[in-house]
């Protein structure tokens, strides 16, 4: 894709999901001539190394920031102040720092203020994932088709913008500018609320006395086993969003819970037309996400589960 | 699996997804002489005929059911007292009424009063699906390691209900045999809650003002999109679901309800603890799920999505 990288070095903060990722997508489309990841606690470190997206692996901050022109914090989000001011010293003049989180908000509250002059602070969000974490869980194509938005504060050089979005076009991402409040809004309807909702339903049934969880599990193929995928995520990464996007999580929750207790109020009353109406809205909703090609036509996304053994 | 067919002819009243899948699955095993379906409407039994999974494909009940011993009501269970009564006249001494529905204590009200007597009437469902309906959507594998569940009342004649076992398990099912209120209460956790809840998100995201439906579906892969699946499926069938099992999934929708504000609390009191824990413990309900066999342990459930076309 592209002949001349447009990174010299690109340094990774953490070696999750995403940052393993971001490193496989640059080795694919060699859109950095040297990629580093700091990774502090020697456990991920050798796991990390044992993955191989890095050329160079680092406990310490400073030897992997020299040099650097492209810093991605990966880290979970309620680690975003602390690891700001200790990499703030090891910034160099011109570098692009930017993040992967899934608040936007916040990382301009925790990290903005710690930005050197002549640092050009350029937040991001890829919005892909699995239910997967880890330095294994990384691949490159998994930025393929999906969206990246980017939300560069007022005053942001256009250059420096142009060049992560050549970046992320690069990991195969479409790209988009978003002003800050409003990513936190979209993300808290599309993906911060779905998630609370698929823990909360999780939690539900593994709680109930009146069906065992054997059953919940046995019986899972007619609709919960869905919601248990994303109730699989990254719990630390998952805390830190819903305790930095309150505010628009509260009020999208809000909106969930006064249409579902219209819901409820159409199943108690059995007005067959309200949910017939509703339901065949939805089929319409899907129907565009697949010709977005933002999800897969295949029945049950195409999965494919071995038989149960007998038991 | 059998060389010898359990049934000489089976009747499928209704050809959608779950009707017409029966019909495959028989074929594969050889598990009847002959396969029947009863499609009324002219436009569906010409799609039934494309699709070629009967041996015969009957408009009109009398000749569908001469010489029956199996006949397995699959239209929507809305429908379902009406059938009864429109064939209770037409089936023969020592057959098998079953049926696909996903609640159970409505069909022994709906269908109970019509089965003649020498008729078996065994109950049936097997927990299986795909968002998809219509003749078309049938296959042989949809049943295979997935549950089905038999709630024949008491009295019922053990061989009767022992042969429609063998003929679940040759559909490639495991088979459990509950008690029909408990069988309605454990699909609405499993099934018709979550169902509710997707419905419900999908159309409150389609409903904002402040973030765009065109938003909605190019973030829907950080976590929307999973909803939609299960919000696609047949407006008709969940319908009269949600109509005939009323109080069961009130019950549940109590139980989501009140876990859901106690961790919307959580978010507004910025508890991480007590999201932490929950988010940890459900992961624990995924891995007991895969083990189970009853869901695939790659990644985003192994779809695959072409890259969004350039627009």
């Amino acid at each position: 894709m592209n002949t001349q990288p447009i990174f010299k070095k690109i340094v990774l903060l953490g070696a999750g999901l995403i940052g393993s990722s971001i490193a496989h997508a640059t080795r694919r489309a060699h859109l950095a001539e040297h990629i580093t990841a700091y990774v502090p606690r020697a456990e991920t470190r050798a796991r990390a190394a044992a993955a191989g997206f890095a050329d160079s692996l680092h406990a310490e901050l400073k030897p992997a920031l020299e040099g650097a022109d492209l810093v991605v914090l990966a880290t979970p989000i309620g680690a975003y102040a602390s690891v700001a001011q200790q990499i703030a010293p090891h910034l160099e003049d011109g570098a692009i720092l930017s993040d992967v989180g899934s608040v936007k908000t916040v990382v301009i509250r925790d990290v903005g203020p710690h930005v050197p002059e002549g640092v050009h602070f350029v937040p991001g969000h890829p919005v892909a994932g699995t239910e997967q974490s880890g330095p294994e869980a990384g691949f490159a194509e998994l930025f393929d088709g999906r969206w990246c938005i980017l939300t560069p504060p007022p005053g942001t050089e256009a250059a420096a913008v142009e060049k992560l979005v050549q970046f992320w076009r690069g990991c195969g991402s479409e790209v988009e500018i978003m002003d800050p409040r409003h990513h936190d809004l979209v993300l808290a309807i599309t993906s911060h609320v779905p998630h609370l909702i698929a823990y909360n339903i999780v939690g539900t049934a593994a709680d109930l006395e009146t069906v065992t969880q054997s059953e919940v599990i046995k019986y899972s193929a007619s609709g919960f086993r869905d919601f248990t995928r994303i109730a699989a995520s990254d719990p630390t990464m998952w805390r830190d969003i819903f305790l930095n996007n309150r505010e628009a999580v509260l009020e999208m929750l809000g909106r969930f819970n006064e249409d579902l207790a219209a819901l409820q109020r159409a199943v108690r009353w059995g007005d067959g037309d309200a949910l017939f109406n509703l339901f065949t809205r939805t089929r319409a909703i899907r129907r565009s996400i697949i010709e977005a090609g933002q999800d897969t036509a295949a029945p049950n996304f195409g999965r494919s589960t071995k038989p149960a053994s007998k038991s």
